[in-house]
């Protein structure tokens, strides 16, 4: 079983979804009513932090599922945990300013990454070692 | 097996691609050519629709699955069903007006809360109850 | 073991990395600096593009994984291949000219329906015959 994955998969959608609520509360803050997504530069970044999670997740949760299922399911979750902090470091750094995403991003990409290179590894093991 | 769930997963793919075909509809419908995704309000609803549907599939997919895992397969079908209603009524609700979108929000929202923390609670079951 | 359709979600998903590695190029080469997704038309084709890719993830792995389950894995896998084919066929017409995004639109809109159907059937299938 996969239980620290499973673990970590729904922090991953809790902060997912804690990155809409900003937007939410960025639209009454900066007065951008729906359906409108640009309109004040503040809101602009804090809606792409929503967006830029929702662009990274269809590659961060099937990374880890396949590492989890051909590597390791603690070290899948470990990692895991490491791409939730460097999401947040994305989240508070980005809101801040533009130019300041780059660290969060950056670990979340590595981290990514790494997940991304173990699964297909352990694929191509498996295969070869059946 | 997950039967049950597995069956919702295709409803709410299908419900999922017909918001992309209304924003097609729409396209045609209020001269936005692509890849404008702005430029007439009734456009940019339905385009919201599809949108707010795409940002919530990760939280739905992973967190249906997990519960159907971890909790019950009918139960998370069911549960499931109740989201795609949910949606329809805010698919319905948005295209008309945006203050119209806020029941079928809530539906799909709490089925998503409840969900999300039966998977939870089932893995710490299981991790404390191995 | 799902082997070779998890090689194909190895490979999906790099390709859609790959299409957000097309669009930093594009804010890089046409002056379009985030947050801002708007701004110059050929900036705009490339980030929906990306955007479209993202769209379609939702459709495309859990319907790529249902039919692996329910119908067969190589199968499943080849089918994968041939989305990303037409997924590549979609970037390079759509980086050209909206009008030519058609072709591989159709070529991964209709392997989803394939995978779609298909893991209906299969999971109808397993129903009834239990």
């Amino acid at each position: 079983m996969f239980h620290f994955t499973a673990i970590v998969t729904c922090l991953a959608i809790l902060f997912y979804f804690l990155t809409s609520i900003q937007v939410a509360k960025a639209r009454a803050a900066f007065g951008v009513k729906a359906p409108a997504t640009t309109g004040h530069p503040d809101f602009e970044r804090v809606f792409r932090v929503q967006m830029n999670t929702l662009e990274w997740m269809p590659i961060f949760l099937p990374s880890l599922w396949l590492f989890a299922v051909y590597v390791s399911d603690p070290f899948a979750a470990a990692l895991g945990i490491v791409w939730i902090v460097g999401r947040i470091l994305y989240l508070t750094g980005y809101t801040q300013a533009a130019e300041k995403r780059s660290r969060g991003f950056g670990i979340q990409a590595m981290v990514c990454g790494v997940l991304w290179l173990g699964a297909l590894g352990g694929i191509l093991w498996r295969l070869i070692h059946p």
